[in-house]
């Protein structure tokens, strides 16, 4: 490779315009003030109802290395053209900021703040574009396998999907979110290592061509693999595979643990209903049918509506890829900036597209959870200085359709955000990946139905308190009016 | 993160169910056994003509680190319950085979092998599933780039990506496959660092909102980088941006190059038009006008087709996710294996679908060159010991549809694989990306325009040589006879 430069630091995994602009910053003198950025999504992916977080200890991992490295200056100045002044700054540049942030796992919804960056403004700037990276990657994959996981229900959900991930990081930190969102196992093995999850798999189509043969390949397999489970479908699923499985299988007995079968071609719901009857004719009613092939949630919803009989399902492609929506648009804005005075200016960013109207200020996210029936009543962004818990009752309306609102007593508002960074320390431990999968779920538990539905569910409430509506209104005015001026002097 | 295992080699990048292969084969001894597998897909991604292939550097890479290391080992044994005897055997284990493939930018097509590994049989196991992780990500972007750049033309075409991209290491390679594809640069800088492809980027909202004005964050903009793109919309394109960037041009004047201005929201047709009338109007005709948001091949066709003023394209999501089709197929097959006698035996899967079908033998592909129209007439697959050069006229016949047939004359006949790994030594120097880029521009040269059409272009012809074709033929009737047989000694 003609790379002089060798060492490869993630701190330079960032878009070219972050270093202009921290330039910017820098030679102006504003490189210090105190920023407020906020990271969210606007819309759902999938059509989905709910989306799971993932991504904070890959967010962790990069903030804890952030540093330009010597190669990293040499670069600049050579490529890119930068001045040593400001390379000078950018070398002894650490972060030294605030990061709050919702917890891998957590359930989240469009327009909320998921992480809150509160950093001097150069710093904030250069670490966006990772940010972005990580969380629209894991948080895409984590709420895919959700929308799966859901459909599986009690059955085993595996993640097969390596071969067709976006590169090497793609399979392991999609796996890992996979896992979040409540898949079994992966069949990568370094995600096994890394991260503990489960890591499972049989044997391919080659092991059987290598022997050119189904029944000696599964003996073969069978000496040293004691908990079988054979691929069928090398050659003719009903006439050779699934026969040969069943020799082999009485024919070892006790001496192995006959789990059961594997699908992957053809169709499935035909076949697994087939093998079904040729395992329980054969004496093997609790031999399982496994079943892989571009598997999604609606070929799963679509095979258990014909009844297929299948125990165990491998998801690859649909899933690692995010197949039908490949991309969460996670924006990263910036929400409150220090001024020449010292003090703290909301901000704005303006769209001819309403929902694309940012929401300025310094803001927690609370869930509003019904104290009688233990569900949600909805998300709650307030200004800093809120606090919704004293409010009763709590006045909940849509901030786009304003009439819509509701009135709630007797409620629980647990704040969404933890503590990660303070101070550019790190003072969050992250949990299990076990922890994180069973918090997704416990907080899927807080969800009406309703919303969880795979199509069409019910849109869940994300509302605003009004101290934050007026003052988003108050901010809109404020650059309107500015707009105006600016028109009239022309 | 609890993990016990700090080291993170790749060799673990793998599906569990290899490494299950990998100890029956070497439990039955017969893991020495040299085996032929290769990489191909079988359909071409977006309804394109034809792919980019992508990926050998990677691979190169990859495989060059190829060893257990004794943590990989550590969780082998610990975690998946392997025998300390195999694990001895991988302690040892380097890849020690013959890999030939096409190179990077090469063109190529569906059902063609793009690379062969000829390799001990659990060495050429183990490696397949990172080598298609690699090739199915960085082919998919270079042949979505490439699709891309073909409408863009002579203008210019910027990736702009990473914040969308899956994870981190697809946001650089897939940049890196772009840019092989026809893409001119790249916003990420990690990326700039590391392979040598130029960089480019400007500011974003956030500059304009910590200044609270676009007029003045322009001007601070414009006092460090004098080759100024001002991002115009802010708050209002045509009311605000355009006038503002337009007036620090003129204040400035040539203090700086006013390189021009960008859009990135709202109808991009109409207010590119606008812009450009603005600009036109203002003494700034060679002002550039740089356009993204959400663009692909059809935005961009569409585009052009409304008589947009853009000069300069900033394509993310769509490219660097393969949006529209988000895998690329490539599988990895056992064409011909080692049997008990020392000799070479032919492999096949067979699938109820004809397409499925793998192609047995050790193969060469040949790109068939007219000499007088220095255009391909198609591709061609031989067998190992075939030399289609020597004959003439060489019949090509569709290997579905083998009446479909033409003989053809004058010419030279390419073989497209070259050696990259000669008994696990690297034998291949890789080129530049410049020269990887120049290369895929020559080659696509050779296509009639027909095959690289946008929409609904012309199937290219990979054809079977006769000897393939009747090798092929014997393996399917061998694999039916024998299911027959079995069938009848039931």
């Amino acid at each position: 490779m003609s790379n002089h430069y060798r060492d490869d630091s993630l701190t330079l995994h960032t878009d070219l315009y972050q270093i202009n602009m921290a330039e910017t910053y820098w030679e102006d003198g504003i490189h210090n003030r105190k920023a407020v950025f906020e990271v969210y999504f606007r819309k759902l992916p999938f059509g989905n109802g709910y989306a799971i977080f993932a991504g904070l200890e890959r967010i962790i991992e990069y903030i804890q290395q952030f540093r330009f490295t010597d190669s990293d200056l040499e670069y600049l100045k050579n490529e890119a053209g930068y001045g040593d002044d400001f390379l000078e700054y950018l070398r002894t540049l650490r972060f030294t900021g605030n990061i709050r942030s919702v917890v891998e796992g957590e359930v989240v919804f469009g327009n909320e703040p998921l992480i809150r960056v509160e950093a001097p403004l150069a710093e904030a700037q250069l670490i966006e574009t990772a940010l972005l990276n990580i969380v629209n990657y894991q948080t895409l994959i984590a709420t895919k396998a959700s929308r799966i996981k859901h459909i599986v229900g009690d059955e085993i959900a595996m993640e097969f999907g390596t071969r067709r991930a976006h590169e090497l990081d793609a399979a392991i930190w999609g796996t890992r979110a996979a896992f979040i969102g409540g898949f079994n196992s992966t069949s990568n093995v370094r995600a096994g290592k890394k991260f503990g999850i489960p890591v499972s798999g049989t044997h391919a189509h080659s092991l059987i061509q290598a022997y050119k043969d189904e029944y000696t390949a599964f003996h073969k397999y069978a000496r040293r693999h004691k908990d079988c489970v054979f691929l069928v479908d090398t050659y003719d699923t009903l006439r050779s595979g699934v026969p040969n499985a069943i020799k082999v299988a009485k024919e070892l007995g006790d001496k192995i643990n006959f789990v059961g079968i594997r699908l992957d071609s053809g169709d499935l719901a035909y076949l697994s209903k087939e093998a079904r009857r040729m395992l329980d004719d054969a004496g093997f009613p609790n031999a399982k049918i496994v079943a892989s092939n571009d598997l999604d949630e609606y070929t799963i919803m679509n095979l258990k509506a014909q009844d297929a009989k299948i125990n165990v399902w491998g998801i690859g492609t649909k899933l690692i890829t995010a197949y039908d929506q490949a991309a969460l648009g996670a924006v990263y804005k910036l929400a409150s900036i220090e001024d020449d005075n010292g003090e703290m200016q909301d901000t704005i960013k303006i769209s001819g597209n309403p929902e694309k109207v940012s929401t300025p200020g310094l803001k927690r996210v609370y869930r509003i959870i019904n104290s009688i029936n233990h569900k949600s009543e909805g998300d709650y962004i307030a200004l800093e200085d809120e606090n919704p818990q004293e409010e009763e009752p709590l006045k909940m309306f849509h901030p786009v359709h304003t009439y819509v609102s509701k009135f709630v007593t007797n409620f629980v508002a647990k704040e969404l955000h933890q503590d990660i960074f303070a101070g550019g320390e790190l003072v969050y431990q992250s949990p299990s990946i076990w922890e994180m999968q069973r918090y997704a779920d416990e907080n899927l538990e807080l969800l009406w139905e309703e919303y969880k539905r795979t199509l069409n569910p019910e849109e869940y409430p994300v509302d605003l308190s009004q101290k934050c509506w007026d003052n988003k209104i108050k901010n809109i005015q404020e650059v309107q009016a500015k707009l105006k001026k600016d028109a009239f002097l022309k």
